[in-house]
């Protein structure tokens, strides 16, 4: 049992030719891929098959802080973040890590544009520090509020600038917005776009807001969790024009893309260790300086966290057996069905789309038979507001299919669909439309 | 297909009967631990069986956030919460979430005490708070300076106190910080202490460090991400003594109890929705108040991130399997292993124990022959702090093992070994020192 060894070493440049990290455009077959596993298994740190050998500091799971307890799961994270860079525009590379969920990288931006701004602020603390202030829009994901809650920011200095009818930021009030909080006596630091917003799916003019950033010498980050995808694909990726040329984004492959939860990264244009400056703490029992490989491969004082899980594996697995024309067809083929649906609710009597979908988010009403002759005005809209959570809470019960449903500023109660298996079709949609016909008819 | 329901729906009450959710001293059988997992599929939300059933909102895989997308698993972790705090000793219960690790759980107690000191700091941030300061042992986790810079509180007003020669906070230490604190002006807020350090297991006097913080009013906040594993041990509990008045709790089950990674709670003794209250960002898309089911379920506002992993599963998983009883049994052996290693590192030429070990944590250097002559002084230990790094880059590329090193304050590089694998023996910890004389006996 002594001979299995505990890592079969190879040092990070060996062990990147060993692995072939790259990410190409064609698939690999199940034998290949069974094979990278194998792979991934035999250079990584065994933690517990072997009850001699457990001499082993520490042995719950793999994990990443540093090169010697991850070199394969290291360096594929280091790959794929590369080739999300590369989809982003930066063409000199940059910074990045994985973590736990797109909050949670929304926040790193938050901290690093503020450290950017401030390097003091990390010793000093915000009390020594002017009022800062962030921008964002209405329809930015709460995560924003969030991060300038925790990190000690505040909520009242999230600016919210107004988005226009479909969603997308105004640039004009943007440029309004910095004055008035110039004029406050407040500091600007930053400002947040989103590409996909949450409920309607929009995507913020990144030229324009890239612009007012530049001129006004704010961080440009952009949270493209959601909408990140469609720089995949050739047909779409003109959503997030301009997004090459933001500080930072955050981009979730566990949502369109479809790798599993939780799989999340912070991508930064930065490539002079800002993201180590700002975060590390640099404890001795870990990140030692005497060791004996290059250290740059010790992730983990990039990170807010000490252990990681391995998340980038599973994208990078993903990429590695479909391959990038087979990711952007699936892009493009659920954009395709998403137009479909909203095809199929403005033809449909008693559906009532929201607005005409420009990426994956189909909001639409249902209005029962014994509402649909009533005027558009005040008493069709409350009674339309009580009809969605009825039908959610009978599909529910019945089981057949699970749709959300939110408010929206002064909309009632809409439902929100949003289709990600690639195993999805056009009967699917036309399910889901007889559904709630079926579900609330005789409301 | 679409007989295949997407969720077969039970109300939380309901639920909780169905899924017997109580952790009890005795394990049960490997069929009975099957039908648990087969029962947590059926009431789960079922996100890719079926591509007839698609209509679900977002299908990247079970998390959590509301009732809805995960019932079985808030209620798991809701059952293993309660448990977790009943160890502790708070008889009445409180509350707590999972996530993504100790660093983690200790950033959300700082914000927490923050919160609980000044409520406004959420909204107006520290820009307008006075300089606040937060007590640590120059012992604790680097997460608790990782979470002070991260949350604007600044490095620089974590004001470290010195430990003993065991590596425990000096409470008379503390108290003179704290006045020193209130001297230069400054706003204490809370206390770190910490159960298992990370180097040397020491465990801080909590009942002595409650005393202080009751006096001064301050947030006491116990990182037992290490130490808690011993709560479930009669022999060893001991040595949290005095948690019971804790406000805060972090404890990584993914550990010593051998959960796999992540699996990290933090638990709050506040019963009044502190937690809620803290974290909330109140997403109208998806924490709608006109739900049909006890909304008190969707814990996603509680926490920093959306999705959430269902962490707390594995926990409750391991503790169904193998019960109450054995998990006390690990514990109990592995510190037994520790103490035998102890024993034999002083027993054994050229090994030299750094101190008596208390926990599971047994730190040593070894010495040699080329050093062994020479005396207790500057040149030895000058010498002693490149032999561990030369052994470690050996062990590494021999394989044979993995054990860490690091510096501490001014003691030279040495061992630290950490055995969780309850399957390790005498023979495990035999092997380690005879493989450290074998890697490092010609140096």
């Amino acid at each position: 049992c002594l001979s299995v060894q505990v890592c079969e070493w190879r040092p990070p440049e060996e062990l990147k030719e060993l692995l072939d990290l790259e990410l190409r455009d064609e698939g690999e077959s199940e034998s290949q891929i069974l094979q990278r596993c194998r792979d991934a298994i035999r250079y990584s740190v065994k933690t517990s098959e072997c009850s001699s050998s457990v001499g082993r500091y520490r042995s719950f799971g793999t994990q990443l802080y540093t090169y010697e307890v991850g070199p394969v799961f290291t360096l594929v994270e280091d790959a794929v973040l590369r080739k999300m860079m590369e989809l982003v525009g930066w063409e000199e590379g940059g910074d990045g890590i994985f973590n736990a969920g797109g909050s949670m990288s929304n926040m790193y931006a938050v901290n690093l544009a503020r450290y950017h701004h401030c390097p003091d602020i990390k010793q000093l603390g915000l009390s020594a520090a002017p009022r800062l202030v962030l921008f964002t829009s209405q329809e930015c994901h709460y995560s924003i509020s969030k991060a300038a809650a925790f990190l000690g920011i505040g909520t009242k200095n999230v600016y919210k600038v107004p988005s226009d009818e479909s969603g997308k930021m105004i640039p004009s009030a943007l440029e309004e917005l910095i004055k008035k909080a110039k004029s406050e006596g407040a500091v600007p630091f930053m400002v947040n776009a989103t590409a996909g917003t949450t409920v309607l799916g929009a995507f913020d003019p990144l030229e324009e807001i890239a612009d007012i950033c530049g001129e006004h010498n704010l961080w440009l980050h952009v949270d493209a969790c959601w909408g990140g995808a469609a720089l995949i694909s050739k047909k779409h990726k003109h959503l997030l024009k301009g997004i090459h040329r933001a500080n930072s984004v955050a981009w979730n492959p566990h949502k369109m893309m479809m790798a599993c939860l939780q799989c999340s990264a912070f991508l930064v244009r930065d490539k002079t260790g800002l993201l180590q400056r700002c975060y590390s703490a640099s404890a001795s029992y870990l990140f030692q300086q005497d060791k004996f490989y290059d250290i740059s491969f010790d992730t983990g004082d990039k990170s807010i966290q000490c252990g990681r899980k391995p998340d980038a594996f599973k994208f990078w697995l993903l990429w590695k057996a479909v391959g990038a024309r087979q990711l952007e067809q699936r892009v493009d083929r659920k954009c395709l069905f998403h137009r479909y649906l909203a095809d199929e609710i403005k033809k449909r009597e008693g559906f009532r789309l929201l607005m005409e979908p420009e990426y994956a988010n189909v909001c639409f009403w249902y209005i029962p038979p014994s509402l649909r002759q009533l005027e558009d005005g005040p008493e069709l809209w409350s009674k339309l507001h009580t009809v969605a959570p009825v039908i959610k809470e009978r599909m529910m019960k019945v089981g057949s299919m699970m749709v959300g449903y939110q408010p929206h500023s002064d909309r009632a109660n809409f439902f929100r669909m949003i289709v990600i298996s690639p195993q999805a079709g056009k009967a699917d949609m036309d399910f889901v439309l007889d559904e709630i016909h079926n579900l609330g008819k005789d409301l």
